[in-house]
C-alpha cells in the first residue's frame, strides 16, 4: 500500500492536525474529531459528518452559507453519537439544527442517538436523510439507496436558506426538496485502498470497469469492459432518467472520486452536458471537481438536480468553505 | 490503461469543451486551444500556457485577480507560438503583456518565438521564466531547474499587481521576486500514465518512492523504500531549505499530483508545518490541495515561498477563477 500517511492508526487525526493549520478561521478539535464555525444567535445551524475519506465532505464545506459543524469517523466508520451531540451543542444558535445525514446505516442510527441527546437538551433537531443512488435499491451498507453526491448540494442550499434566516421546518422542508430533485450514479476503473485494510476494496481487470458504484467499495450494478467517456455518461444518465424524469433547467455535479484528474471530469462534464442538452435539458449551474470522494478511487459519479428559481438562487448565494467559495 | 476520455487524439478538445461549458464567465476558442478573460483598458495581462496535464494549471487560473490568458497545449507538449501569440493578442490592453512561463526547453522557445510577433504588432512584452523546483539541476525536459508549484503563486501575486494597475515593468519585477522567493520538491508513489502512450512513465515497486521528481514522469534523485509522511516532508524541506535559508514568515503549498486523496495532502501539511514551525518559520499562508499535477500522478509537491508583507497583501488580494477563488 502506498500513501502519504505516517500510520493508518493515526491518519484521521494527523488530516484533522493539517485541516486546522490550514484553516485557521474554522474551529477544530482534534481530540474530539469536531469541526465548527460559530453559531449565529437565532438562525438555524447545519451539522453533517459521516466516516472519513469522502474529502472534502464534510469539513471542507463548513464555512459561512454552508454547514456549521462536521464530524469525521474514522475512514468509512460512522461518527459515534457522543462527538455528533457535541457538535450539535457547539454551533446551536438556539432556532434548532439540521443533520444532514447520508443514507448508511451507522450514520442514521448515531444521527438518531444524538438528536435524542440534544432534544434532551432542549435542541430543536431536524434531520434530512440523502439517498440520491439510483445504482442500488440497497447495499452492503444501507437500507434503501446510498447518499452520495447530492450532499455537497443540500448542504450548501440548505446552507443558505439558514443564512437567510429561514425557521427550522423550511430549512429541512427545503433540503428535503432538493434531495427528492437529485439523482446520482457513479463509476469505478479501480477501487481505493482503506489504508487500515493495506489492499484495494475490490479488484478490476484492466480493460474492466465498475457500473454503479458507492463510495465505500461496496458493489454496484455491473461490470463490464471500459468504456469511452460518451457511453460512460450515457450510461449513468439513462440510469438516472429512468428514475427521474429531466426537463427544464438542472444542475450537475461531475464529482471525481478521488484519484481521477480533473482533465478527464471536463471530458465527462462534456459529454453530460452534450447528452441532456440534446433532449432539451439546460444544465443552468454546474460544479466539476472532487467532491464526495472514496479515497484513492478512479472514476467519477454523475448527480443531476431539477432546478427551481428559488433553488437556483439559494445555490448562487455566497458561500465561503475550504472546498466551495464563490460571492456576490 | 483506464481513463474517463473517449480517445487520447480528442482528450485536450474534449477536455476544453467540457471546461467551456462549465465555465461560461470565460471565453474558451476550443479550436484555437485558448481561454481568454476581457482585458481592462490601459492595464498589463498575464498569459501562461504550457503542455496539458496539470490542470487546474494554467486554464483553471484564468479570472479576475490572476491571469487574463492561457495556452494548453497537447498533453505534455508546448503550446505553439502562435497559439500564444494568439492569446496575447486578445488580452492585450494597451500596457503590455506578461508571459509566465515554465522552464521547460520548448515551453521558453515557444514563449519568445511568440514575444516576438507580439513585438511586431508593437504589443510590449515582459516575461517570467519560472524555476523553483531543487530537485534536479538539469532535467529531460529542462537547462537549469524545472518549474513547477511556484508558478501558481507566481501567476496569483502577479494577477494582483496587474489588477492593482502596477506598470508592466513592475508586475515583472514582482513574478521575479515570488519565483526567486519560492523553492519546491517533489514526491512520487506512482507514475502518471499519458493517455496516448497508455503505460506509466516509470514503474516503481509495491514498496518504493521517488524522490525529487518533475511534472512529466522525467527521473527525479533517487529512488527508496516508501517512507512516513513524516520523513517525506523532512527530506522535502531539508532540500529546500539547503538551497534557500528559511525563516521570517513563509507561504506554503503542499500540492497533490492529480491522484493522492485530499485527506493525505493534509497530512502532509500537518508534518510541513511542524517541522517549519520546530525551526522558528512561521507558515504565515497555506494551499492545500490539486493545483500543478501530472496527469494521474500519485505523489506530492512541497513549496515555499518567503513572504514579505507587499507579498501576503497581493496574495490575499481577491481573486475568482475556476480553480483559486476567495474574496475580501
Amino acid at each position: 500500500m502506498k500513501k502519504l500517511i505516517n500510520t493508518p492508526g493515526t491518519l484521521l487525526t494527523d488530516a484533522l492536525t493539517g485541516f486546522a493549520a490550514a484553516h485557521p478561521a474554522l474551529d477544530v478539535d482534534v481530540r474530539r474529531r469536531i469541526v465548527t464555525r460559530a453559531p449565529t444567535p437565532g438562525r438555524v445551524s447545519l451539522v453533517s459528518g459521516g466516516g472519513s475519506g469522502h474529502e472534502p465532505l464534510h469539513a471542507g464545506f463548513v464555512g459561512p452559507g454552508m454547514l456549521h459543524a462536521a464530524c469525521p469517523g474514522e475512514v468509512f466508520t460512522s461518527p459515534v453519537p457522543g462527538q455528533i451531540h457535541a457538535a450539535t451543542t457547539a454551533v446551536s444558535g438556539g432556532a434548532g439544527v439540521l443533520h444532514v445525514v447520508k443514507n448508511y446505516t451507522g450514520d442514521v442510527l448515531n444521527f438518531a442517538l444524538a438528536a435524542e441527546l440534544a432534544d434532551d437538551d432542549g435542541i430543536e433537531i431536524a434531520t434530512v436523510i440523502v439517498d440520491d443512488d439510483v445504482a442500488v435499491e440497497d447495499s452492503t451498507h444501507t437500507a434503501g439507496r446510498r447518499g452520495t453526491g447530492a450532499t455537497v448540494l443540500v448542504e450548501k442550499i440548505a446552507g443558505a436558506a439558514a443564512e437567510n434566516g429561514e425557521k427550522l421546518a423550511v430549512v429541512a422542508e427545503i433540503a428535503t426538496e432538493v434531495n427528492a430533485r437529485s439523482r446520482s450514479y457513479g463509476v469505478a476503473l479501480r477501487a481505493g485502498t482503506v489504508p487500515a485494510v493495506g489492499t484495494p476494496g475490490f479488484t478490476l481487470a484492466e480493460d474492466e470497469m465498475e457500473w454503479g458504484i458507492g463510495i465505500h467499495g461496496e458493489p454496484g450494478r455491473r461490470r463490464g469492459p471500459i468504456a469511452p467517456a460518451r457511453d460512460i455518461a450515457a450510461g449513468a444518465l439513462d440510469a438516472i432518467a429512468a428514475d427521474m424524469p429531466l426537463e427544464g433547467e438542472v444542475l450537475v455535479l461531475v464529482n471525481g472520486m478521488g484519484g481521477t484528474p480533473l482533465m478527464e471530469l471536463y471530458v465527462m462534464f462534456a459529454e453530460v452536458t452534450a447528452w441532456l442538452e440534446a433532449r432539451g435539458v439546460r444544465v443552468a449551474r454546474s460544479l466539476v471537481g472532487d467532491y464526495v470522494t472514496s479515497l484513492d478511487m478512479t472514476g467519477c459519479s454523475i448527480t443531476v438536480m431539477r432546478l427551481t428559481g428559488t433553488l437556483r438562487d439559494l445555490w448562487d448565494a455566497p458561500v465561503e468553505t475550504p472546498a466551495l467559495r464563490w460571492g456576490r
